[in-house]
């Protein structure tokens, strides 16, 4: 029988980490709480990046080289859209188009994120719950950097993420709507009655922080640390994908498994960390949180669930 | 210098039918006044098939075979729509859903379907003012023909014309928010202006009554009447493409030119008929419309360029 398992999930890092679970556990025995603070509204439509990266990973229609989008993907919808000069920074191929468009017309139906997010995952085959943080937006805005005169500039996560491909400098990041949204029920029942809680080895500031930001997970995850397991995102002080790194940096933390160590200390009481940072275990310790070091790096499927092996058996 | 000429315009008869006005005169001295009433928001898009099946057209754009939509489409996003049991029954090509999301984008920033539209047209090169009849919502709405306890179900057109293939019968059609919709300054200056108002060979009572429909519209056509020509969408008693003829007959008509004519004479001076009908000019002139007889089945540019010439000339 497999443990009751739940994973606190951004996107990519996080995808990796549950197609390794699914390996080792009983799909129908585990959740994924999923930020959406990365959600966007754009043409119309409403987009949900993190949700729609773990339902394609899973179901195996990834797109193996760029890590985001759908395999055999093709751009006619969007080299139209660049034909009038629309908005075409945020690339939406057209395979992936079609998840759009239904959870658009679903939403405009009344039904919530969570019914359309589980009518998507069962057409894909999934056999995990998968479950956005909630049904209200919540939505991650970045303070740029000032370069002259743009000092203190907001945009949203998307804005920053892709438009600028992530290269301009960061001084605060918020979750707009986190202080008045709620937390779905079953996102919460998934975080309190799980055996093993595991945090992805997502981007602590803008990928696990917006979903502890929505009121009452945080002191959820806080109430259950000893049975909380955390993946470090950062290996030998930096990310595999995307600006964890800098943005550790830029918001006043440290880039290495010990800054992560000092933000998950409270919420976890296990950290698994890189082998390429075992001499930092000791320094990860002495931020209050226990290291495990094993292999981190997801390269293959197998390594996945060697991972996932390790961190369940961590909680322990 | 090409007269000024105004098209009342629905669809695919109206695309033919203005590609060989714009063989014929100068295309900065055309303007097309387009059916809103076919429009639909699917999937949260907005969609005006009539404007989007004349730019296509007039871009030689079109799909040859279907007469509707873009050469070389493909239809991955339906596809995955269809995966989830999402609504695939109007199908929205990869390619012409651009189109959607850019004027769903737009409206959504506060620009009006006016403007919209001659953006779009810009950037497929065309030459003539696109202009749809109004910026507020116009909604064809058919009741269809009881089978048993059926009796009175009303569907937007779309449900009629696409979902059920046209091929249930019809009792009624009328125009949701024409009374309180207004005309474009725009539309009702290049009906009042034109040297030339040609009603095109669209179907009467769908696609041109929509039009007419909008408050001040039909006035402005019949104030005008001795310098428009319509075109008649019958020949020899048969639509070319649509149920016309059978709507004709549904909602009280006669399926001919001879109940074209009946329903034009009080717009238009002159009625274009096609040969096949040339015997049933005596009839036409008696429901008080001039009869012109030309070949009216644009087979290829050179007839529909022939046709757009005698229609001008025969409003002299």
């Amino acid at each position: 029988m497999s443990p009751q398992v739940t994973v606190i999930a951004g996107g990519v890092g996080a995808a990796r980490m549950l197609s390794g679970i699914l390996r080792v556990v009983d799909p129908a025995t585990v959740a994924a709480v999923v930020n959406v603070g990365d959600d966007l509204e754009l043409h119309g439509l409403r987009i949900s990046p993190d949700l729609d990266t773990i339902t394609y990973t899973l179901a195996g229609e990834i797109d193996p080289e760029k890590g985001w989008g759908l395999r055999g993907e093709t751009w006619q919808a969007m080299e139209t859209v660049a034909r009038y000069g629309g908005i075409s920074w945020f690339g939406l191929g057209d395979r992936d188009l079609g998840t759009h468009l239904y959870r658009t017309h679903r939403l405009g139906q009344g039904a919530t994120l969570t019914e359309v997010t589980a009518e998507i995952a069962t057409a894909w085959g999934l056999g995990l719950r998968l479950l956005p943080v909630s049904d209200d937006p919540v939505r991650t805005v970045v303070t740029l950097a000032g370069d002259g005169g743009d000092d203190g500039t907001e945009v949203s996560f998307q804005e920053y993420f892709v438009q600028r491909r992530h290269a301009v400098p960061v001084t605060a990041v918020r979750f707009d709507g986190a202080e008045s949204a709620r937390p779905t029920e079953a996102a919460m029942a998934a975080i309190t009655e799980a055996e093993v809680l595991v945090i992805a080895p997502s981007n602590p500031l803008v990928s696990i922080d917006p979903v502890l930001a929505v009121p009452g997970v945080r002191d959820a995850v806080e109430a259950r640390r000893s049975a909380n397991v955390a993946v470090s995102p950062i290996v030998a002080g930096a990310a595999l994908k995307g600006p964890a790194d800098r943005l550790l940096v830029e918001l006043g933390h440290e880039a290495s498994v010990v800054g992560v160590a000092r933000l998950y200390a409270p919420l976890a009481a296990t950290l698994v960390i890189d082998e390429a940072d075992a001499e930092l275990a000791d320094a990860v310790a002495a931020a209050g949180i226990r290291p495990v070091v094993a292999e981190t790096v997801m390269r293959t499927p197998e390594v996945a669930a060697a991972l996932a092996r390790t961190t369940l058996e961590a909680s322990r």
